[in-house]
């Protein structure tokens, strides 16, 4: 791993990395020492490691709970080279978006494709973050990834036994049922309930094929960007829950969730 | 209103009341004056207004928020008297809860014919508790209530325009989409996911029609009493958020959730 560079901004240290030929970028408290918890930020289709959502998310992490937050460029993102498949599998996206249509299976099966390359990186990513001071091994580590990053996050969280506590949504292909069954650690899942790019019932389905014990569906309406703002801060509570309070899985609550009764 | 006894404890009071022959109860900070949030509470089927989990969470409400809380039997519960119809239908639960079977067309009748007795109790409660200094007119007023509760709050809440926010789930039976449907206010929605008395699809359908701009469906495993914890502290943050805080009706997080891209 390889630091390029640093900025800081309210207390928050940006740092560019290379690992290999994958650029990331890792952020934390500024003079952070010791060992604290992780969160790996999944970035959307057409996007890269910095956008403003990741960036925004990123920042509210490490000011408010201290925690080491890091992104990399999915294959063919940001500042990765561009396949001809890659740039023909972006246009199609786009004239489905203006037409309309949901994705595809060609579409999912692009996505699986770059899992399968992209889950490899996130885990030598992981191992060199846990070799540096300000993160350590052994300690909680989240993953936040909606639509493409969850279709790289699903796999990533199955294949991961480091990987604690997870956030994902906006995503429903067939193949990433088979991945999700595998995943047994606590789930946030995001559905827009009048996503045009994830039909409702694939995203339902999704949600239905974890394995975790403690897995919560959070669906509100609008289209695949519109998800609300408050669910920004939901998010946090899920980590600060399963990555700070060390939470067991979730108990029915019983008569004090004042639910006893029908 | 006539209140009949006042108990205190931990800083909550505590008062019986009748309204012509409905019992009620209200909770409220010890030593209140001046107006605040009202909070509503509609218990399960076979329940009644001071079951453990209303308790528990108008305990919470009053301590955390300093909000007024109100709860009160709906027919054929708690201190009401019972007909034999109510005694068939409750016996008709149970053996179909023993059997593993889902609530018929007979209860969701039944359940309707409460509702349209304890929504006019409901409104001249509502009136009696503003007539109230520790209440006041005009304040945001909640509704929470899941099963039976929601069976009564969702035709309550679409005939009451004083309610300005609601908590519902583990319902969702034909006749209440009509009612869900003039309902435009913000409505949390928890459904479970292999609830035994509820069909998940009519669940899906019952969030489906509120017309609210704002709905969010927590979604979690388990069976119908089995809500996890968490929601009770998720309840507790949509009613701050929007008793407390006034917020404007949610808007897309857009690019500040992180989720552009697809």
């Amino acid at each position: 791993m390889r630091f390029i560079s640093e900025t800081t901004s309210n207390g928050v240290s940006e740092r560019l990395f290379t690992l290999g030929d994958v650029p990331g970028v890792l952020w934390s408290p500024l003079d952070a020492t010791g060992s604290r918890p992780l969160v790996l930020l999944g970035h959307g289709g057409g996007q890269h490691k910095r956008a403003a959502g990741l960036v925004a998310r990123a920042h509210r992490y490490v000011t408010a709970h201290g925690f080491a937050v890091a992104a990399i460029d999915a294959p063919g993102h940001g500042d990765r080279p561009r396949t001809e498949q890659d740039e023909r599998i972006t246009a199609g996206i786009r004239e489905r978006r203006a037409a309309g249509e949901p994705l595809g299976p060609d579409v999912a099966r692009h996505n699986a494709a770059l899992a399968a390359r992209a889950v490899p990186e996130w885990q030598a990513t992981l191992d060199a973050l846990q070799r540096l001071d300000l993160v350590g091994a052994g300690g909680p580590v989240g993953f936040w990834g909606v639509s493409l990053g969850s279709a790289i996050g699903v796999p990533l969280t199955a294949a991961e036994p480091r990987i604690t506590a997870a956030v994902f949504g906006l995503a429903g292909h067939e193949p990433l049922a088979e991945a999700a069954a595998r995943v047994t650690v606590p789930v946030e899942f995001l559905l827009q309930w009048d996503d045009e790019l994830v039909p409702r019932d694939a995203g339902l389905a999704l949600f239905g094929a974890f394995s975790s014990r403690e897995k919560t569906l959070h669906a509100n309406p609008g289209r695949h960007a519109g998800v609300p703002a408050f669910e920004l801060e939901s998010s946090e509570r899920f980590f600060t829950r399963h990555l700070l309070r060390g939470d067991a899985p979730a108990e029915p609550a019983g008569s004090s969730a004042g639910v006893e009764g029908r």
